[in-house]
């Protein structure tokens, strides 16, 4: 596995932490997760729960271990640095400052390893003037722009579906992290990563950002029509609708052929892209007159079979009964002790040598306490004091 | 840099692999871009042109070299395998099997380069019955499911606005990179990773993903509500509107608290998240009444004081006036030869230690091809030779 070898330590709860963490432990890191004794990670509360076991924790948290921990206490932060002192990476997403006032600032961690490599994922950054504002997936999508640029152009502005910023920011939490384990490779030097939901969210701007930058004019939303290129978007079938996309005149003109709608090439209202943008209304209404005559699987091969970018919306149903997205291991059943397989979903990067790893199900809460601490030598009876006092 | 030291091979066109070989250049890595002589990557001609500059090209593609190399002649595959035995990753973004087809299947790159890192990004995989497909975001967001979550809840299923399997797919990318890197300076081992855009968007399905996993249930599109919590979303204030995302009771309290609106604690409908799911539009109405009370700055510097996380939609031109967005350097001028500076999106990983790259304009086509070439040991009369019969 491309991380084995290497130990995280994981302070992070709820989405973009576990998120981060989750990529690490999929691709071999041992991950120890810290939670609070009693309660854990809200998230075994969350989502859907089936006999006890909420699937979307068991989703985030596979491949991990989980020790409890109280760190309020003394005692409790006192484990806490003896267990920073033998690993590579602490990942947390407190809000800025929260690690100083625990006294494990950038130089304590550096005091007890030297080259440790910390993680904060927070949600506006480690300076600036609103890094200590509680932070939320929601407010990072209406403050990054991204609501701006998503959603119909007559609607107001709309939130993506999934927690995208917590995601993303998740993801960007890796990166860094394991292109910082790759520096220490070579130089031996820890280092302070910091990425945050704002941040992140800002960096998927793309071309609406460019092209603002470059000509100072807002970019509209488009709904499902794209803003520099036609014809995009959604067309009538027989049976339904089919997106269809093609990127460029090749393209454009190889879906004319593939509709047998070639004479439409000659047709000056449609010769370039600017045209077919200016004529969107015509072109659009040219394609679907074709395409509702046949159904959307006819549409689907034929069009991608010469060439043409075509498939369907699915509902996550359509999605995961999909023969490509099952031979991609999208969605994967992870023996779960007592709950049986548990359906979550797969690793999308796949390496051909390191290979998959074998997905343990998510720890029960502390499930790892006694283990961990024993292997990071803790004696057996300070074990039994640390419990009794209710510090694990 | 995090990537010093490191040479990477770019054969990568439009976003998805351009972003993802950006990330490995912004953390310092030598990136070689290979383009086709005379025209180049199809994004140069795309976006807003300013001054025959395309801002969006700008973006993508700073930090890197370009050469150019004709990749349909012998001459120029000879060349590639030439550059291809000193670097230390190669990615590209052609529909799988097109590397085999030129020669350069795995075990090929392996005879070139023994511990090579290949990165494919592809629509859907490197096996299935799509993989031969033509990819393109549009179709990978619709055939992911995310479609289906996003939008309103009595609209069409809705794109999101910027290309985001494309930016996910790109990330992912990065991260495999890396993450094999790190596996090669412990174990010497090249590898072969493969990305695609529709796994790429799988993996953002989250906790919709899980709960439909858990209890067969569709998910249904919410808009800006959320679908597992409330209060949530967009209320209106005396001028606007704002956010809020209260994540819990504790939360939920505090916002009460915060709008003096504490007797509702009190109120059976609103007593739990469950029953607050079920009273939706009461307690919507019940805070929105307050929240018009006062402006949404009032309610954004009140509400986060109190841990309560609010903020409002931001076009564009907001976001990179705001203070924080300024200062977490998230817009940044870069010294474009004869087109002053040019503005493009920050880096959103910070590192401590490694610190930020002083980042380089983005190369003109085939900029780079002599200094390059010269570099990795051809002779200049072979260049000259390349030059006339148009390889380079």
């Amino acid at each position: 596995m491309p991380l084995s070898g290497f130990r995280i330590l994981d302070l992070t709860r709820i989405i973009s932490g576990p998120f981060c963490t989750s990529l690490l432990a999929d691709m071999g890191a041992e991950v120890i997760k810290i939670e609070t004794p009693g309660e854990g990670d809200p998230v075994r509360a969350q989502g859907v729960i089936r006999d006890g076991l909420s699937w979307y924790f068991a989703n985030y948290n596979r491949n991990k271990k989980s020790i409890t921990l109280d760190l309020y206490s003394e005692e409790g932060k006192a484990v806490l640095r003896r267990l920073i002192a033998e690993c590579d990476v602490i990942v947390e997403n407190y809000r800025p400052g929260v690690m100083q006032k625990m006294g494990l600032g950038d130089e304590a961690l550096k005091a007890l390893k030297p080259d440790i490599i910390h993680c904060s994922i927070n949600g506006f950054g480690t300076t600036g003037p609103y890094r200590d504002r509680p932070a939320f997936d929601f407010i990072a999508q209406a403050m990054s722009g991204f609501m701006s640029l998503n959603g119909a152009e007559s609607q107001p502005p709309m939130r993506a579906g999934p927690p995208i910023s917590d995601l993303v920011a998740g993801m960007n939490g890796a990166l860094g992290i394991v292109a910082a384990l790759l520096r220490r490779e070579r130089t031996g030097q820890g280092d302070s990563v910091s990425v945050s939901l704002l941040g992140s969210m800002i960096g998927l701007l793309s071309f609406q950002a460019s092209n603002y930058f470059a000509d100072g004019r807002l970019p509209a939303r488009t709904g499902n029509d794209h803003g520099i290129a036609s014809p995009y978007g959604l067309f009538e079938t027989a049976d339904g609708q089919v997106a269809i996309a093609p990127s460029n005149d090749v393209v454009y003109h190889k879906l004319l052929d593939a509709l047998e709608l070639s004479e439409l090439r000659a047709d000056p209202r449609f010769a370039t892209n600017a045209d077919r943008m200016r004529n969107r209304g015509a072109i659009t209404e040219a394609i679907q007159t074709r395409t509702r005559e046949h159904t959307s699987a006819h549409w689907i091969e034929r069009l991608n079979r010469l060439g043409v970018p075509c498939g369907q919306v699915l509902n996550l149903q359509e999605v995961f009964e999909d023969p490509q997205v099952q031979d991609q291991h999208m969605a994967i059943d992870v023996p779960h002790g007592d709950h049986g397989d548990v359906r979550m979903l797969g690793f999308p990067i796949k390496f051909a040598q390191a290979g998959g790893r074998p997905v343990q199900a998510a720890p029960a809460l502390g499930a790892d306490t006694r283990d961990v601490l024993l292997r990071f030598g803790f004696a057996q009876e300070d074990i039994l004091g640390l419990q009794e006092r209710g510090v694990i």
